[in-house]
This record gives C-alpha cells, sequence and structure tokens, in this order.
C-alpha cells in the first residue's frame, strides 16, 4: 500500500522534530501502523534545513495555503502556532476533506468549538494530543483509557517554565526574578514570559482537559488564571516547613454547582507523587471514580516529545482511514450531541483551603485582631505561626493555614485584614489542595 | 442503536467490579461511546449478588461455554483466570467470531501467541489492558500513545503486594514476614504469596509489555525472576543511606545484543519519581526515543480499578466495531507480519551494577581480598563501607557499589568471594539501576 500523504505547516522546532521522527522511525511507525506515513509536502517563511532529515523527500514552499489545497495530501499538521493564520488553515484543510494534526492549544482553547464542528460536518477528525503536555499521551489516556470513569478532577503541572522556576526556588532557595532570568537565557522562557508564568499557557491546556473529561463545550474566557509572578522565597521555605510544596496547578474539577477551572500556585503534601515532579517536566494526575488516582508524567515541551505526540495522532488517524467517522473518537471525548450544558464555577464560589502570610506589628491583640476576622468571616484556622522577623525588621511575618472555604469569604476576610493598621503590606494568599479524594 | 450485548465470565472481585461500573456510569460511557453497552449473559459457579448493580439485566447461569457459544453476544468478558479452561474459552468466543476482553495477564504471558493467531484469522479482537498495571492505560499509551517511538527500555512497580511489602519494611523498619503475614491478613497478598513475592504475576505483565514495546512474541518462560524474600532489614537501611531504595521492578531493554527481560529487587536513585510509588500502587516508567522519559501511575488491581481498564476495552472495541480488520490497533502494537525475531538476552550477559552486602571478619587484609577478586574479574568498585558490627557480633557487614558489569562476571566473583575463609555465608546482591538513559 502507498505510504499516506502528510502536509506539514511549519518548519520550526516541533515541525523539524516532526520530520526527524516520522523519518528516523520510518520503518517501526509502518510495522505499527500497518502503511507508511510519508511528509511530501511543506510550507515554511524560513527554515533553517541543518538536521533536518529527509528533506529530500519533501516538497518545500512558503505558501501554507498550497498545502493545504493540495489534493494529494490527506493529513494536515499544523505547527505554526498563534490564531491566525492557523484557524484559517485549519478550517480550510477540514473543508477540502483532509484531516488534520495540531499542537496549537491556543487555537483549540479558543476556536475548538467551531473547528470540531466544521470537522463533525466533514466527517474528518482534527487531532490534538501534542497540545497539552507534549509529549505525555494525556488526551488518549483520558478520552479513551478512562472512558469506564466519570472524572472527578484533574490536576496538572502543565507549563514546564512555571515549574522549573518554581523548582530552584525551592532548591537553590532563589528568587523569583533571578529564576526567570535564567530560563530565559537557557531558552525554556520566552523573551515575553506572561504566557507561561500568568498561567494563559496551562489555563489554555485546562480548558482542554476539562472539556474532554466532563463533557463540556471548550470555555477558554471562564477559567481563572493566577500567576507565580508574586511568590516570594518565604514562602517556599514556609511551605516546606509545613510539608507542602508549591506548584502552579491547572486545577479542573466537577461539582454539583458547576465546574471548577482555575490555573494558580497551590500548596500541595510533598509525599504526593505529583509534588515530587520537578525542573521542566509536567504531569497530570487524574481522579476517576472506578480508577482512583491515576498520574501522568513526561516532558510537556521540545521537539522530539512534542514531535511524538503528533506523530501519534498521525498514526490514529491512519489506523482509522477506514472507520466510519461516527464511530471514531470524539473530538472532545463526548459524542457531539452529548455535550452537557453544566456552567463553569465562578472563582468566588471555589472552595479549597488556604495559607496565608502577612507582615505584622509585632505586639500583643495583632494576632487575636486577625483570627476575629477570620472567625466572623466564618473560616476555622488550622495553624497559625509567627516567624522570626528579618534583622533590623521590627515587624514580623504571620503563616497561617486554613480549612476549606468559599473564595468569596476568603476575599472580604483578607480586606478586612488589610484594613487593620497593624498589618502591613497586602496578604500573600496561596490555595491549598490535599489532591486525595 | 440497540446495546451492544456483552457476556460476562466470572462473577467474583473484578467481574462484579465491571458490572458495577457498567451499570452506574451507563449513561457516561454511552455518552462516549456512542451506543449503550449492555452485559446481558454471565457466568458464574457461585458468586454473592450482594452489592451488584443491574443483576436483574442479566441472565446469569454456570456454564460459560454456553455464553461463548451464545449467538446474541458480541463482546466476551473473561475474568476466570487461570490458564484452563480460560484458553478454550477465549479460542472458543474467537472462533465463535466474538471479540475477547480479559484481564488474565498469564493466559496472555503464556498463550497469547495462540490466541492472538486465532484473533487474527478470525477478524477479531482480544483485548488485555486490565492484564498489565490494572486500571493504569498502559498498554494504550506504550501500544498507540508512543507509537512514533522506538521504545529503549521499560521498568515497572507491577506487582502491588511486593510494592507494598518494600514500603513498610523501609517506612517503619520491619521484617520481610512480618509485613507478608499483614499483607495476607488485608487481602493484599493471597495464602500462597508465590506468584506476588517471586516475581511470577510481575513476569507475566513484563513478558506482555515487552512484546508491545519491542515487536516481540511472547516469551514469559526466557523471563529471569527473582523474588523480594531475601531482602532484609538492613538490605533497606543501607540502601537509604546511599540515596537508594529497592522495589521490586521489572526490567526490558532492548541492545544489540538481545532483549532483556527480567524482574528482581532492585535498587534506584530516590530523587528518581518512580523511587516514590509507595504501598499497592503500581508505576511503569518507558523510555522512548523522541519523547524521552514518560511514568504512568496508578492502582495495579482491585474491583473498579481493573474494571475500568476492561470496560476502557470494550468501548475501544464497540468503536472499532465498523472498522477493516487490519486497519484496528494490532494486538501487540505492530502487524502480526512485522514482529521481530530480535533474541531475548540471557541473564548472564545482562549488564547492571550492584550493591554487594556480606558479612566478614572484622581482621586485616579482608577487604583487601575481596577487593582484589572484583578487580581480577574486571568488576570495579564505586564504594565500599564497613559497617558497625551488631552487639555481641565479631564479624561485620560489609557494603559495596559496584560500576557496571555482566552478570556472569560478577556470578564468578561472588562465588570466589564467598569462597574466602573470611566472609560467612552469602553474599547478597541487589543489582542497581540508574534509570536516567
Amino acid at each position: 500500500m502507498n505510504p499516506v500523504k502528510v502536509g506539514l505547516l511549519g518548519l520550526g522546532t516541533v515541525g523539524g522534530g516532526t520530520l526527524n521522527v516520522l523519518t528516523r522511525n520510518a520503518q517501526e511507525i509502518a510495522r505499527r501502523a500497518g502503511r507508511g506515513i510519508q511528509i511530501t509536502h511543506a510550507a515554511a517563511k524560513f527554515y533553517d534545513p541543518a538536521g533536518l532529515l529527509g528533506l529530500d523527500q519533501v516538497e518545500v514552499c512558503d505558501d501554507a495555503f498550497a498545502v493545504v489545497d493540495n489534493p494529494e495530501v490527506e493529513i494536515i499538521i499544523e505547527l505554526i502556532g498563534g490564531y491566525s493564520p492557523a484557524r484559517e488553515l485549519v478550517l480550510k484543510a477540514i473543508e477540502n476533506g483532509k484531516h488534520v494534526v495540531t499542537a496549537n492549544k491556543a487555537l483549540i482553547a479558543m476556536h475548538g468549538n467551531e473547528i470540531f464542528e466544521a470537522a463533525q460536518k466533514q466527517g474528518v477528525t482534527v487531532a490534538f494530543e501534542a497540545g497539552v503536555a507534549g509529549g505525555i499521551p494525556i488526551i488518549k489516556a483520558v478520552r479513551e483509557g478512562l472512558a469506564a470513569n466519570r472524572i472527578e478532577w484533574i490536576a496538572g503541572i502543565i507549563n514546564g517554565t512555571g515549574n522549573f522556576i518554581l523548582t530552584e526556588m525551592r532548591d537553590k532557595g532563589r528568587d523569583f526574578d533571578d529564576v526567570l532570568k535564567e530560563a530565559q537565557a537557557l531558552g525554556y522562557a520566552e523573551a515575553d514570559p506572561t504566557f507561561d508564568v500568568e498561567g494563559i499557557d496551562a489555563a489554555h491546556k485546562l480548558t482542554i482537559l476539562a472539556s474532554i473529561a466532563f463533557g463540556v463545550p471548550l470555555q477558554f474566557d471562564k477559567t481563572y488564571t493566577e500567576g507565580i509572578g508574586k511568590i516570594e522565597r518565604q514562602d517556599v521555605a514556609y511551605a516546606e516547613e509545613l510539608g507542602y510544596r508549591i506548584k502552579h496547578l491547572g486545577v479542573t474539577r466537577k461539582t454539583g454547582k458547576g465546574i471548577e477551572l482555575r490555573v494558580h500556585p497551590t500548596m500541595i503534601p510533598e509525599r504526593r507523587l505529583i509534588a515530587n515532579v520537578d525542573g521542566v517536566m509536567n504531569a497530570v494526575l487524574v481522579m476517576g471514580d472506578a480508577v482512583g488516582p491515576t498520574l501522568y508524567y513526561g516532558a510537556g515541551a521540545g521537539a522530539e516529545p512534542t514531535a511524538s505526540a503528533v506523530v501519534a495522532d498521525v498514526v490514529d488517524i491512519v489506523r482509522a482511514l477506514t472507520t466510519d467517522p461516527e464511530n471514531r473518537v470524539p473530538h472532545l471525548a463526548f459524542q457531539p450531541g452529548e455535550l452537557s450544558d453544566h456552567p463553569i464555577l465562578p472563582m468566588e464560589e471555589v472552595q479549597t483551603a488556604y495559607y496565608l502570610r502577612m507582615t505584622v506589628d509585632d505586639k500583643p491583640g495583632v494576632v487575636a485582631a486577625i483570627a476575629g476576622i477570620l472567625g466572623d468571616a466564618g473560616i476555622s484556622i488550622e495553624a497559625i505561626q509567627q516567624k522570626e522577623p528579618a534583622e533590623g525588621e521590627t515587624r514580623v511575618p504571620l503563616v497561617m493555614l486554613s480549612h476549606r472555604v468559599e473564595e468569596r469569604q476568603m476575599n472580604q476576610a483578607i480586606e478586612a485584614i488589610e484594613a487593620l493598621d497593624a498589618v502591613a503590606g497586602e496578604v500573600m494568599r496561596i490555595r491549598v489542595e490535599q489532591l486525595d479524594g
């Protein structure tokens, strides 16, 4: 049988990795897929041919739409990134009856509903394993491997840059700004690190995970995001003293009132496996009602790890070429007519426990006043610790852990605490998750 | 569309769990699969109806062959276990043109080649996700999620009983026999614990993992197995001092000379994520050439975790009912005609590093004699430590770590060391793996 002809849009890091993996492992992949897979056409404005394998078999042009319109090509791999022209290219490929594989989480999180509807109408597949947690086959695990389960929640370290920064802060007692500069120098963080450290990239991925876990449409605009830029060295140290680690988690949970969808720094018990996922690595912890907790760990970015997921999607599509479209794995795990309108829960209604740190005057009555505010707001305190003042400092850090409470109540309490004369500056707040049920 | 009718063989722990998950999550599963899945017939000699959901929809008989021969049933779930009559039932189901889902790793490891060949001829699928690492979708991950990769090696904690025992020995400084008795009382270990603690159960699973990773036939009889019964409390403590943990690992690795296939106690660095997988939990670490290391963690046994994997297989089969058989995922990951005859490497030719512990006379020249034997055998020593003697004991424990060497050389050196007058009893040997490349 002839090899399947694939058109590749983008010959950057991941595009080059995809070409290299498909070329280097061509035999191994064909032994699995039952058919060769050949990138025959590619589009790139600029690219460096050095290090690219099998480029002599590829017709490279600079017009991505020409590849998408080429009748020889059966599958399009979109690795351009961004919203436009990626959206137009993917929709055009679908219109032309081609299957699409993409690593573009921003595109799927923002325009996935439109794209999947178009794909559904044309009877083609749009695959996006590489969009979430790079090389970890997490989409496949949730959508197929855990198909028997009601998913209860998912918590993931799904941005390697943020995890690298938090790991360095903990391991070496360094400051956020200092590590961020190193991450930029190492190429782990972009010159504009906003997408990574503010949690936007993680929110794109979490949006996708929530949809395939709970069978709801993609709702990126309803995701709560909070970055890691405010975490101080002392928070990392206090967390450690309390037996916790700080991770930048994406958390989605189905509750009776709605689906939680939130990315924020989170304190988790250090004995949880996911608390020990360090450096640029990613991990996703999934709680299913039948299987219990399962965890998936691996490289969340990089040329070949991402290519691994892209090529796995291509192999799946090749295998499904003869399937009736309605028998393929649905894009969002649930059949298109079976998506639910269960609402996304506003962040104010989410319940978690909290770590609070504030700087207070070292005098009688201050702790009582703060504890009084929390008590009045219906918040019970699990632990409270007054730390040593820094040298030459008269005010002292006060650290506390609360029990679970609604975010709205905690917001009100924090506002009242910040209004006290004895409290200097803002109250630092980190949500705490036990991740045990 | 009518629900797919499924016949269930066995209504024990996992059979009951499967019925319960399919009944409780019927709606969720149908929303994913696009079609209802109904257990209509079941066979069990004895069963306890208490706690079984949806039993009123099931026609229960005591003749498994009658279910397998029932023309209404499209899919058979085999949860009887053991070799016979499981083998005959599965082959009969295949002959009758039915798809089969099984959790029976012993059956697949021993008779899988025959079973898959029969299934291939009939154009049906035999699925066995539940056979390896319970609820963790590891078969799907390796066979589909990592399809782009040349798999380099796999190392797994794939027996929960053994991991529970080793975890308790470390956490609480207890002895093997003591913990084994508790595991039996808790129901984690069988009255005859041989299958678990001798590594036979793990070897069944490892045999399957090796086949789907490397595309070789199932070769259980060539698996090296060594149990955990000889591990002493002091080995656990010394490992910890050296920065290691002892885990009962299944390891399979492709080398130019052959495929390593071995289950044995293994010392691994404590900072590896898999070293922190404790209690009855399972985890499998897979190294792919493109993706790098990925790890999959979850419950390796139990009614509902195993049922989770069984039902996921059923959903996959339902989705593939309209596919051309040659386009389905091949049983052993690689197309039937594409299996390789790469040999299994004899254990004597496997290279690892070693931890050695021996009891020696506390007198000059002993260490030199032992180091001399190792040196003559071409074995270099990374560390050597003489421990304090136990109270009232004149002989002392001597602990050493070697660099990587072929097992054959180490066997010869150990024999020579044991022949020394100054060495009492046997040399304890634990293989060491860094799991970093």
